[in-house]
């Protein structure tokens, strides 16, 4: 079991919300203030309707200058990278690779206030906490506001975190349009004050043997933590992916009362028996121990020639598989060719998958989780270990080399809408793990 | 077995397709004229698009014209109903109740030249066999031009057999309008001629007591006998059908990398087990001996809402159920409420079903079944004994008592599209089997 080392022991009496860890306490109420100001100013005159912080935009531009007002007061150094990322760095006590806390802070359209930016504050807390106590961090600490990580804006995602390790193409960057405006990545950047020329030559910004740890904490997008009534996760994989967008079965139409079972071609019946199949094999690996998800998002026949007194003779549909292990999603590509040709075979259909579009698993650093399960179990957390089935820039993070961990804040109603409902308290546990985290990083755990 | 007796044993040389059946050889030449007329008449200028024939419309109008000119031409006595049918008669050997051949002259839009129009050539073309022999069939033959049996026009379907048994009601005419134009059927029946006013007071062109038989050649609409090898089926009942056009399933959309699986609520999926579970139980069914067909001809997932990334939320589906069994359709009622609870159960989703519209199945009469069994088999024909499952102005006649038969004749490519494919020889087969019947009715069959 390892033993925290209190740096400070006289904890700070602002927030209502500390455990005793013996890490300087974060500033919660300077985060409660910021989660206020951000949402009273990027709501467009809506609240009912959400944020709305578009990537490079008004409303992330309007973030980013919040964060780097707050980290000038606390005497933070700042830095902008050519991609208009934000790095607020606070000195540690040992010289050294440091610890990277970090996420966005764009939005989507109509968004929830928490989604990203609870991650920038929460490394901003953190810092805040240190400062207010007349403390320093084991090893520079740096709170990372990433831009444009939402891929609505600008159909790609992760730019900023892509452009910090030099890896924004000059073709993406002279191709790529905004949803909302259609301007151009690059004039996109160049209008917040970056400097595409830099990126096209792949200049980075972050070497990965210069971040000791990257941690993004962010709220959970689904409902397992309410379920299970914790505060807290901990990523153990940033799901990878295989997904066919514009997927299509062809049967043939014919009528609905004078077509015999044994002659129909149905696409919707094949359809249904390729979801059930899915399913049924999600179920058995599930239960087998391995990490999946099997989603038909979309499903729809025709709308000129399906009708109710007709067998349908085409379906589109989309199928969106993820998981944490590559093999997994390697056997579920196996399980998909095999249900698809029994299928066929049965219903005299044809599938069409159409192009396979996805991403690999990003596996989270084994020595970060158990650190970080350790210390937030030394605070009386239950900290639950789990995959993350969204995409995040800690994937960009790990997929670098870079040690990487994301730590889930509890949230209600999911994210991407303005239903996001993440408790201040349960935010507080975050901060209180990684402040104890930054107090005695790089200690290794000490085990019993 | 029943014994023919020959009417005119010196058969007519005109047609190459005739049988030796020694009842005058219906005038086969005569309807592929009149089939090509029809069809180079009512294709709009583009043969490749099919025929478009409005109820009580033009092409309609052209097909009515055609077969009363012909019908006068042939001396049979010409007369047309306050909803425009069209009755024309050839006086039989015997006084008393006769038989009637018809269908209707309508088509859907872009639809096929058989579908309707083979019914009333076939009954031409067997009086006018009768007529060129000089012979007289048993006893009054009739041939009866239906008005407005497609619903594509008027939303409502048979209005011409409803009408001529006086069941058009006054709200009907009064407010029903005609799809392509908006004009008001009450509009659309006088324009054509017909009596709209005398339509409402309920009076019946027809009494069933003076219709000995009513039988409906048509092509068969699906693709059974073109699979079994045979030139005609005979109709044992017209299915009956329960239906939800509007129906839906209610889940919640969740984020598909993030929601596990035992806490979605995904329409998609549980929708797809409603279909494949109805499939199984109309598998089971049918190998019971029981008369069914299931179909979900619509599908769809929300058009604004569903995304590929999410677990969908919302489905709008249409179910089609038929069977000639009423206990059959009573049954699939019981199946799919109990399905519906257990898949309720299971995944968290609430299933709206919406209006149930429907029509009871409609028995064809046995006698006739067996004599024009008896007849096609003494032809050399081995036809069909097989379920209708679309509706027909047949189901009408045999709704208010008369005897009522359907002869299907062999097609390719189903119907209500330009690709429908009856052979001429399969029409000739078919008017064989109702020139012996009109010869013989009603001597009863002679069984061994």
């Amino acid at each position: 079991m390892m033993t925290i080392v209190p740096n400070n022991p006289r904890r700070a009496e602002a927030s209502p919300f500390c455990i005793d860890s013996g890490a300087p306490a974060p500033d919660i109420a300077l985060a409660e203030r910021l989660f206020n100001e951000l949402r009273d100013r990027t709501d467009e005159g809506r609240p009912d309707r959400g944020v709305t912080r578009v990537s490079y935009g008004l409303g992330e531009q309007i973030a980013h200058d919040m964060v780097q007002r707050e980290a000038r007061r606390l005497g933070l150094s700042c830095r902008i990278d050519a991609a208009c990322n934000l790095y607020l760095t606070l000195k540690g006590r040992t010289a050294g690779p440091g610890i990277v806390i970090g996420s966005h802070l764009d939005s989507v359209p109509k968004g929830g206030n928490f989604d990203g930016a609870a991650g920038v504050l929460a490394g901003l807390a953190v810092a805040a906490g240190f400062v207010r106590a007349g403390q320093r961090p084991a090893r520079d600490l740096t709170i990372m506001a990433i831009r444009a990580e939402e891929s609505a804006w600008f159909g790609a995602s992760y730019i900023g975190s892509r452009a910090a390790f030099g890896k924004l193409s000059e073709t993406e960057l002279d191709t790529v349009v905004r949803s909302s405006d259609r301007v151009l990545l690059r004039a996109a950047i160049a209008s917040a004050g970056g400097n595409p020329d830099l990126l096209k030559t792949g200049h980075a910004h972050l070497r990965p043997a210069d971040v000791a740890a990257f941690i993004e904490p962010h709220i959970e997008q689904g409902p397992v933590l309410i379920g299970e009534g914790r505060a807290l996760g901990i990523v153990t994989a940033i799901r990878g992916s295989f997904r066919y967008r514009y997927a299509r079965c062809e049967g043939q139409y014919a009528h609905s009362g004078a077509t015999p079972r044994s002659l129909r071609r149905d696409a919707v019946l094949a359809t249904a028996h390729l979801a059930v199949t899915l399913d049924a094999v999600w179920q058995r690996h599930s239960e087998a121990g391995h990490d999946l998800s099997v989603t038909f998002g979309q499903l729809v026949t025709d709308r000129e020639n399906a009708a109710f007194s007709k067998v349908a003779g085409l379906v589109d549909f989309s199928l969106d598989v993820r998981s944490e292990e590559p093999a997994t999603l390697d056997l579920m590509r196996t399980e998909l060719a095999r249900a698809v040709a029994a299928i066929e075979a049965e219903f005299g259909v044809r599938f069409h998958l159409g192009e396979e579009t996805g991403s690999d698993p990003a596996r989270m650093a084994d020595g970060l989780i158990h650190q970080v399960s350790d210390i937030a179990g030394q605070l009386g957390l239950d900290a639950r270990k789990m995959p993350c089935g969204a995409g995040h820039d800690a994937a960009i993070f790990a997929q670098h080399g870079v040690p990487t961990a994301m730590i889930f804040i509890r949230n209600r109603n999911g994210s991407h809408n303005p239903h996001e409902a993440m408790e201040i308290a349960d935010f507080a546990r975050a901060a209180d793990v990684l402040s104890t985290l930054c107090d005695m990083w790089p200690e290794p755990p000490v085990t019993p």
